[in-house]
């Protein structure tokens, strides 16, 4: 369908200047790192790909370089970070009472932090609430609570040992008179469970020491803090059974491919964790690999078996829409097919990203399509190492192929890359658009088909 | 009525090993550093401020990071960050239309960034909207929008300007048919024109190339995509006269403290446009010294004249709360005036904070006090270099001492040196309270003035 002329395209390249793929500054190479890009490849390779296609050839890099960053908070200490930061502030005299820095409760809301599950290597997403009570006369400067719980959440965590571990932390550097941290977690979807992204895993988790902990009252007065910044929802549900999707299945070598290639992969993730600082045999890691291994095989290259049987087809993209042409027509010309969603994988940072994709086609009698089969098609594109480009015109293109009046494709998309790692954008999302046929010559019919998609309220 | 005893507290901190004010890290010195560093100093002693205590000792140098990190952009290309992240995509062959590297429209909404403006040296906020046409064969990684639009927010800027260099710069580095940049921008407001939040100054500027510019359909596409994702009120205001809140003043001299100390505070902001490594004598540069100036003496330590004239009272506290005690008095016993504004400026970062003030006391005929004194208060306080904690206390102690039955204050705030600088958490805010006399000891009381509070619906 698409053709990537790749000499004109270098020539072109040439010509601009434009380097493909070079880093702008060379870092110098760190041993775990290379054992981190060793081991992606012997990942990527297992799932049937090709480690030299240009959209992977760095992926390697790019997924040590996300690793190195994302568990950076091995080597941090809490202390390190307040002792530069703890200010001399009046107390009470012969006044009853809790203020300033004679225990006046201090709370910072709404920090937006990422950690990654330690049961299955994907990132999950944090809103950090951090209250305190200062004593002894001083104060923390603000930004440093936000530090400190980025510190452990730069690690492999789970909510409640995360919570835990940023309370003792801020208890023992700032040593305050009481310390409580809630938590409200989101885990990244799978892609067989993901409806919409309201779908997320939630929990909720916290931790208090001091006053906040033996005093009922300051609790409750955090709590009321709180809830008039207007933090809700955080009535702690501090089990952890549902947390982790990949918790809910038992980890077995079923559909993993061949032995031999499976276990490099579970032995490739033992050393991306050795790698980063971690101890493969801690309780919590031991069963890591494998489940880490099991969510990749979901976007193995070919088609995976489930895939098959939810159509009851011989699946690749060709029979599939051989057998979604339906007829029993629509009357409108335009027909639609909305807010389908999607759970993909960035093929530049192994990191998934997620949405909706809304379909429009110029239909008849002939050439209908019902929502089950769209969903197929979709999950067919989704399901692989992709790039939301690519993804949009390969599901355009494959509608396209049966016909051929007029195709529109939108996808609406959350990059966890864009989140999790370095710029860390939390509201940002991204759209694509694809337009085949009449849709790239009537812009009316365009216009019609983008006002008739369910806007956004977020 | 604080009273903070200077030699317990080292002893204390020696006892547990904590340092005060030193950095974890020791840098390497920068000239350009050294030089906003003394800058700093000329200022904070313009302001009446003594460089020397302890909230102080290190500001000048927090200043000069923030300053280099706030204007990294100057010695950053967008080529060097494009170049390694173009990538080869398949294009169209046989089928009319726009999808994926052959202009299938990209967007990346919602980029919270970050920039100083030029007219007054204060950050503003910006909600930046990228789209671009790929074209050649190639598309651009999602997280380089971001981060070419950072280069240009990392300068000294205006709305227009820094959309029109985006949108230059993403044409320049990826070639693309078109590109589209809105910039959804909020200038920080000054302490006489705020009232809430809401109260930002709010200018949308945009800039287009290629065939986003010239095919009218193509741009109606675009804004389509941006309000499918929730993008709303982007009709541009070019006009950027009611932008900068220091515009709308003329410039001169008058109360601005001698003019010995006048003159080197101006001489000293030049200094520092000069060490960021931008031009002073740039048309729209060479007023932001006064400027900047005429907005530091805001929070000169000393009451400003205008706070005087408000009042009409001998301005300091004590006469203050003479002044406020009435004789019309409440029923009830617990007294609230609640969602006071303020604006601040943090002592760390000489950047402000925000937000609202609420207090409860115990009241009766004798002890009552209007909304406007309150108000002229929680100004008093406000305007100077301060910490939330600090501020917090000291309202509640100044009305703690006409009404020493029971005083409950509660502030809530939004820091700019929380997602203006270095950790970047947009959402994040913070809440400190004070509770003296009754309602320090009575939880029911505490609860019910808190209960009283309007929610944060953010």
């Amino acid at each position: 369908m698409g053709a990537l002329e790749q000499g004109h395209y270098m020539d072109e390249l040439e010509e601009n200047d434009v380097e493909l793929e070079s880093d702008s500054e060379p870092e110098p190479e760190l041993e775990s790192d290379k054992e981190v890009k060793e081991a992606v490849r012997v990942l990527l390779e297992g799932i049937g790909e090709d480690c030299e296609r240009e959209g992977l050839k760095r992926t390697p890099h790019r997924v040590a370089k996300a690793f190195r960053e994302g568990t950076r908070g091995y080597n941090q200490k809490a202390r390190d970070i307040v002792k530069g930061a703890l200010f001399p502030e009046a107390g009470l005299v012969h006044i009853n009472g809790h203020t300033g820095a004679a225990c006046g409760m201090v709370l910072v809301n709404d920090l937006d932090l990422f950690s990654y599950c330690e049961s299955c290597l994907l990132p999950f997403a944090i809103r950090c609430h951090v209250s305190y009570l200062p004593s002894s006369n001083r104060v923390v400067g603000l930004s440093k609570l936000s530090r400190v719980s980025d510190v452990f959440a730069k690690r492999l965590q789970n909510p409640q040992k995360l919570a835990k571990e940023v309370c003792a932390a801020l208890d023992a550097s700032i040593k305050p008179a009481g310390v409580a941290v809630v938590l409200q977690c989101s885990h990244v979807p799978f892609p067989e469970t993901f409806v919409s992204s309201s779908d997320w895993n939630q929990v909720c988790s916290s931790a208090r020491l001091g006053a906040l902990e033996e005093d009922h009252a300051q609790w409750n007065d955090f709590l009321a803090l709180l809830k008039l910044k207007g933090v809700n929802g955080i009535e702690c549900s501090n089990t952890l059974q549902n947390w982790c999707p990949s918790l809910k299945n038992t980890v077995n070598g079923k559909n993993m491919g061949n032995n031999k290639s499976y276990s490099s992969m579970v032995s490739a993730v033992v050393s991306i964790i050795r790698a980063i600082g971690e101890d493969p045999s801690r309780k919590e890691l031991v069963s890591t690999p494998y489940r880490y291994v099991q969510w990749l095989m979901r976007f193995k290259t070919s088609k995976t078996p489930e895939f098959k049987s939810i159509l009851n087809l011989n699946a690749n993209a060709e029979e599939l829409k051989k057998e979604a042409i339906m007829t029993n027509g629509h009357g409108s010309k335009i027909c639609y097919e909305l807010s389908l969603p999607f759970c993909s994988q960035c093929e530049h940072h192994l990191i998934p990203f997620y949405g909706s994709v809304h379909i429009g086609w110029f239909g008849n009698a002939e050439r209908c399509i019902d929502r089950a089969h769209l969903l197929a098609l979709v999950q067919f594109y989704a399901c692989k190492l992709q790039v939301q480009e690519r993804m949009t015109r390969q599901i355009a293109e494959s509608i396209h192929a049966w016909c051929d009046k007029g195709v529109a494709v939108v996808v609406e998309a959350n990059h966890i890359c864009m989140i999790s790692r370095g710029i860390e954008k939390v509201r940002s999302s991204s759209a694509t658009i694809s337009v085949l046929g009449k849709f790239a010559t009537d812009p009316v019919a365009r216009a019609s088909f983008l006002q008739s998609i369910p806007k956004c309220t977020g």
